[in-house]
């Protein structure tokens, strides 16, 4: 079972994939928490190149490129071998990020990042996806008062952007309405936990 | 006009290169000498990933599309503003080194790395390619000799793999028969210069 989570900084996906993973290895399960962009060593030094700051004059598509190439190392050194191991692979991010912020508020084209993304999914796509959906200026307060957490490029992008970037997560939940689910993450902790929950136990 | 040049390590392109540059120069031509992987900061960081001797692990389409990233960069920031300004542009190594060590030498298929090479090349192919054949061993002999060039990930690869390189950029010249050019890098430097010259004056 692969799950992912999508949703903006400050939106308190980390920590419901945290408790996520506790619950069900408190079932037993074994659990394998990940993120993009990063997961593997390689990955993680791809990563370290799309969010420089010092790289603003990147190309959209060389991103997208870079996005792509992080994620195939992942999705081949890690989500796969965990998954036939038989492992629940839960990741923070995945390729509706892409979708969302290359294709969407980038203005690459949906079909366009998804078509590049072939290259790099190798045919694993979650079984759920779960978007928390919060109001942008709400997400960047949150992380600007946190202040071991460091500003990287995308952060710095303008308030415009991240709303775009929301618009297109919320347009993909109709393209693909059985894998996207949406939760309001201006819920609490508890309520949020209660409704992910509801979503995995079915698939369990 | 964009003139590429392929070939093994070794093969002498980057002293033929420097020397077409100087003489077209030397008839008040504005000439962009540049190369792949690098050309840009951006792109130089994605090839400190792909060459870094770490890295052993590293998928070969993560490699395929770590080279379409740095290369996207390369065309968008370096190529095709030199060419609107009306320079003869001149790279060490474009997108058949793509189709040749990964699709051909790795298996991922010509017809697969060309299509994923589409979202980078942004339609710029290309006028001349000349490719510098030279027997794997030749040039692997000659830059161990080099003291002052450290070895990379690609240079460790097997000899096997080098040849498999090989046959896939003749075959190359055989996809592309009007823009692929071979030239026998067996040949003293001036003959293999005036080869050149002879091709580039026909473009001129």
């Amino acid at each position: 079972m692969f799950i992912t989570f999508e949703g903006g900084e400050g939106s308190g996906k980390s920590t419901a994939i945290k408790r996520l993973g506790e619950k069900l290895r408190s079932l037993g399960k074994k659990v394998v928490i990940t993120r993009e962009p990063g997961g593997t060593p390689i990955s993680e030094e791809i990563r370290s190149v799309i969010l420089d700051k010092a790289n603003t004059g990147m190309d959209p598509w060389t991103e997208a490129l870079l996005y792509a190439a992080s994620r195939r190392q992942h999705v081949k050194e890690k989500i796969e071998p965990a998954l036939q191991e038989g492992a629940i692979v839960i990741s923070d991010r995945y390729v509706d990020s892409s979708l969302a912020y290359q294709g969407g508020a980038r203005g690459l084209g949906v079909d366009k990042v998804l078509a590049l993304n072939q290259f790099a999914l190798d045919g694993v796509m979650p079984d759920l996806t779960i978007y928390f959906d919060l109001a942008p200026e709400t997400g960047l307060g949150r992380i600007r008062k946190n202040e071991h957490r460091e500003v990287n490029r995308l952060d710095l992008e303008r308030l415009s952007f991240h709303e775009k970037v929301r618009a297109s997560f919320l347009a993909l939940k109709d393209m693909f309405p059985d894998r996207i689910k949406i939760i309001d993450a201006n819920l609490d902790p508890d309520q949020v936990f209660q409704e992910i929950w509801n979503l995995v136990s079915v698939l369990l």
